[in-house]
């Protein structure tokens, strides 16, 4: 069958009434989400393309550049090139010399991440890998010279229980045949046709992704973009059928509501719980998705400021992903290198807390804020975690939410000495634990402090 | 009807069974071709794009490098550019900061040229105009930042009598599309469809070309390429659809056979008189379409080749389109606008033998060698025009052709004096002219001196 | 007297009889060392220049590359450069453009240093002044066209109690006429008296810094390079000759023996007490002290590796001279700022037992490895400072330097309450300090914990 | 004595009192002019360097940008580069990568010309030779890291009988050190010992040039540049002391009064016989010495004007030093080569009346405008040739200035019929030729056509 296009495919299937999804969402969104993704948790993404080249602004530059004329950008641009220099004249600036896509996913692991996530097509249309359909505007035929992603693909996947999805954006900025269809009103669907979609079946055939991030629907309904049936031949008939997560954002119509989980907003972070399964995707520079030469220290986040984050996410049913932005010569440099061995290494400790875990019965402590709570149940009992985010003062932990029994026990991981705790007083619930003198040499753990609790009542 | 795309008219057309011409060769052969392009009969021909980057080996360098793996140009690169460089990364640098196109119509008008023929789209798919069908490979969006096409075709226009034509390349040597229609032994036509013939319509609609010089369709006949529905829109349909003229370029079958005028091959020069109207496209630099660098004086022609030529061809029907080519910041080099202005002078002379001009009962004399002859017919009389393209020895000059009256005078363009004759003796036609003393001083031909015979028997 | 040259005043100075030093070592030597120098203690090494453009290996990148042909560099010229491509032709791509040099000084101060040292020129020869003996080889000619050192000098002396001092080299690694001198056996001296001196004496004059870090005397004694007549000069005459400090690389027979305070060599950190006063000149990135792209998180030093540094070098009377590598468009990289910013935090608490502090009967205590000792005298007391750079284990610190009295006190910088102690049992000198269990949101300090002492006997 | 540097020579010469040239005008003045210089009568001169990156308005171009603040050259850096681009930065894109000196030997000795003069270093200091006084800013170090002038010196030498000269600028635009002599009303000389005269000595040991072209000496006298000293040596010790030519320009005083020949101003075309011997240097591109893109056709000189030029020139007793531009990439484009064949074509013809000629009597005929005359001394005859340049009208062409006698003969050169001739009537001196028709295939010359005059009276 592989001579067959998925047009084709899709048509056939629809003539011969085959069993499988039919392209409406009804149909689509009964599919159960494969569970590699809930327990993963933990997924890196990575914004890299022609944008990373000017590395002022972010991803976004172009658009802020020609549309928002954002008067930083059109200073640094006249102060730095000719007055004639376009974006696309970037492309052949994008080197990619120290692209090492094996060290890449070696710091990917070493974060503690099940997932990466690389930007394949961002909104300047420029493909990161060697699409037939954006000739001389992909990695392959200007600038890296280079599959990026066919050896991103690779690298990760040589990585233990690692997967490789793609983000791919619908939408490219200045597209003159998305314009023209957006000037007939979304009558006509030449961009989607000959561009958008051809690139993102080819995507799928070519690199079989684990996850497929769509971005980019936010103009116009999923019918214009042909979305449902790109996933009805995704979840019947392509190869990644039966393993392949996506997100929502295929339409303006669909994000929360239509699709595989949801990423409803950029850095949607609800802090309560969500009946659908999301994912909270947000970026370790602050205000930027592509790397930005101008950020500075404190546009980073530190480790405290990213496994609060972390907490809040996995606690609320959520996954995290971790956004990174290489530069233009293909490195990660060692500010995200190091929030990213220091989660790896919280969670090498901690990690049972966070993996495979549910969210419990409360999802942030009634008494003491900044404790997020996750849990995990086995047959015989259900562990619960409180995930600490600041030290209790005097090494008194007040905990509103969990209701105490006989058996209730209390362990702070990585810490060898057994808690002692009291049910909190006058109250139905609730306990309080009395931390013993810690010694710094013995306190493994420098932030978020994770306490097991076992034998809880309900 | 403006909002009607091309192919809506096309179908609209044959739904009503509307007149003009159909999509068949048969049909589409039977247009006369517009009297202007017999009349003009000598054109400029542009190369000029991104191959004239490197300037190094003429318009194929990329395919010559990367394909035939030409020793010279695997040398160049090797030497001059980081091993990672790749042919679409020179698109940047392609600046075109000196281009005046109205220096360039004020050149082409003085050569005495009557039509503008510029290289729009070569074998590189790259569009000298904002195209919308390659984005980010086109003059606006890199390198030139400018619409090349448009403002030539304004610059030629606002000159007396030039008329404006664009060659367009059908094939592109490593359009993905193209290679896997190629691949598929071309059942299928997603290149055509998607890019190089909305490319041609868009280009037609743009510039209301007066002429489309076709290319590239040398691996495949017309069916693939879709050539006659666009004739058909083109001669029905399209803007230019009354003065439009084409040449023979439209599929691996047409060469010589269908379309509007032939080129046959490239410097065809058959050197008698051919049945269909014919055009010889020829190069100043003899080895290259494109700007050379590495081109010595040598490789020019001179004016006395270029004259013999222009001689050879106009004798036997033919126009000549004369090549020329700007370098990458957009200059005509001296050494291209000199022969320019040199055949210019010799036309300002002669230009009656040339223009509007219909071959004679002979092409060349039959005594002597390098003797072209062209006429010219008015109501009372015909005109022979004799193109002398070496000085008579000894002052006499010896003609085979002419059948001799007593009516019968000569004349040199540009002297002054009558010139006498007699009859050759000893055979039915011929005569023998002697040129008196002819001072240097007033001669103001200095090549390919064109003798005027009137009077002369059948 | 501004008009007149330093070679006339050092003249007129000889000729005169004038009071001064002399340029001998003997009275060279015999300058006091301005105090601020000791009491500063903490200083900022900047290494930039056109060897942050390809910032592949370092400041020595073209020694390494054409000299030694060191394969990696070799490599990676060969991978991304024309072969014909000069370490010079670098310089035009050196473009500063995101240099800030107050936000630079912010940083610096930030930090708890109170001085910095800009490498002005290194072994390359190019001036990042605009050298009147550098011409077209200096930072405002090419590259930048800025002067990168008034520019950090003025922002630098706006910060409140923060000196300037440049870093320059004497040797050149290919100047011709230092090739020339070489070769001659170092009996003449064209290098030296047409560019390193005169270009010393203009820094000099130029910016009037606050220390002059001399480099690259290492192939020949001090005699070659004037260096007497120089410090001469500077000590009598120069506009800082009250305030300058210089340190002890004037000639190959110079270093650890003559001049201002001592350097020895590169990271020169002898972990015992030193008769003279030294610096430790030490590289945040551990392996390059300009910027290389190839350093990883795990290249640079730990905040705890740098305390431990500034502990043993403070203990043992040095001032800690600590390299960033800023990049070729003028930025200094978030991990950089991010340990700048660690130790400053850590001398906010504990500042008091670095800055003004003297070296202690003991450096290193002689029972517990790990702690180091600084003390300060006041007219009653004196203070001993214990830097323990681990946590003691079982929160019990065993020292074995301090005869323990009644009087003696023990307090822990940043933590509230008092600390008990006893006198280590069947010993004369030692103590036992036990601390009271410490809570993690009480203890201020994450890394090396400064115990202060008083009261204790001789 | 090689060891020896050229100070000490000239000293040691001084003290010894040896015989030879005295470093005074009387002196130098006296030393007759190498014969060779006067026989060769035409000269190549070559403009090259960092100008001819931007080629935008010729060598001058820093100058007219930065103190002139031409609006044409403000304009067109600002319209093509950063706003911080400075003209060293330029430098690094002087690529030289079709330089081929062999080439341009050949296209020089086809001229006719038996010398060619290198800019081997103009007002911008950039030394097209590895020179140890200008590092970094010379054509090894950065650009072409190549030794332009040792390669053509070779090249040129490998030609039979031509001779090699350097031209060499004394002034240098924004030589620091230069600025700071001149700011010193020249009571300093730092300029002239380190860095001018330097490479002077170094150029003429190194390459052994047959001629010197000093040039820039127009603001200040010679003694300031040690011009007489630099010529003691020359004449006296140098390799080259018997055989070379110098100019004229050692100074402010000096042009059109001291030194070898005299070039006066550029383009010295006086048009009367002068006393000493002189040289026209002009250029090709009226418009400009080094190669200017914006130069069109009309910009270049016809080879009438080039051999007008000619013979004004060498009828006066000059030689003729005919200046062409290479561009930045090391080619001498077409028309400059046309140009230089088609005068090396007219000298195959005619070089007995131009090499080794001496002024004749009358320099430009009595009557007939453009005529001038040159003669050439046999012992038995003198021979006359008048240069015609324009073809006598009718035919006949009057000279007034010849005395005939009864032995007078006229030939055409290259013309194989005798000339007829009568005397002037009326008039002592003076001749009519009448010119025998002229079969346009027999006249093997153009243009400028020559007649041999021979048995003339006094």
């Amino acid at each position: 069958m592989a001579a067959l296009s998925p047009l084709l495919l899709v048509t056939i299937c629809f003539v011969n009434l085959c069993s499988g999804y039919s392209p409406n969402w009804d149909s689509l969104d009964s599919r159960p989400l494969p569970e590699w993704f809930d327990q993963s948790k933990i997924g890196i993404f990575i914004h890299w393309g022609v944008f990373s080249v000017p590395s002022f602004s972010g991803a976004f530059i172009w658009y802020a550049w020609k549309s928002f004329k954002d008067p930083a950008i059109v200073k640094f641009m006249s102060e730095n090139y000719p007055p004639n220099f376009t974006y696309p004249d970037f492309a052949a600036q994008f080197t990619a010399e120290f692209y090492n896509p094996d060290k890449w996913a070696e710091i990917f692991k070493a974060s503690g991440a099940k997932y990466v996530v690389l930007v394949t097509k961002h909104h300047d249309g420029f493909t990161n890998w060697p699409s037939k359909y954006s000739w001389n505007w992909n990695s392959m035929d200007v600038g890296p010279n280079r599959d990026l992603t066919g050896d991103l693909a690779a690298a990760v996947r040589k990585q233990k229980d690692m997967k490789f999805g793609v983000y791919h954006s619908l939408y490219e900025f200045y597209n003159p045949l998305y314009l023209q269809d957006k000037a007939n009103n979304y009558s006509t669907q030449k961009f989607v046709k000959t561009k958008t979609m051809p690139e993102l079946y080819e995507l799928v055939n070519s690199y079989k992704p684990d996850l497929i991030w769509s971005d980019g629907a936010w103009e116009v309904d999923d019918t214009y973009w042909n979305s449902t049936s790109f996933l009805a031949w995704l979840y019947n008939s392509s190869p990644v059928k039966d393993t392949v997560v996506v997100n929502d954002r295929w339409g303006k119509n669909t994000p929360c509501k239509h699709g595989g989980y949801w990423n409803c907003d950029d850095r949607y972070n609800p802090r309560v719980l969500q009946k659908h399964k999301w994912e909270n995707c947000m970026t370790l520079d602050k205000g930027s998705w592509g790397f930005r030469r101008p950020a500075t220290y404190a546009d980073y986040m530190s480790i405290e400021e990213l496994l609060k984050t972390l907490a809040e996410t996995i606690s609320c049913g959520g996954n995290l992903l971790i956004n990174v932005g290489p530069t233009h010569d293909g490195r990660i440099i060692p500010v995200f290198e190091e929030r990213l061995r220091e989660l790896g290494s919280w969670l090498d400790l901690n990690g049972e807390a966070i993996y495979s875990s549910v969210p419990w019965a409360h999802q942030n402590d009634t008494v003491t804020s900044g404790v997020w709570y996750t849990s995990r149940k086995s047959t015989n009992q259900t562990m619960v975690y409180a995930i600490v985010l600041n030290w209790p003062k005097n090494d008194q932990l007040v905990l509103g939410s969990p209701v105490v029994t006989p058996a209730t026990k209390v362990e702070l991981i990585g810490y060898p000495a057994k808690l002692s705790w009291k049910a909190k007083p006058d109250v139905k619930t609730g306990m309080v634990i009395t931390i013993p003198p810690v010694s710094i040499s013995t306190m493994v753990c420098k932030w978020a402090w994770v306490f097991r609790l076992s034998g809880l009542g309900n």
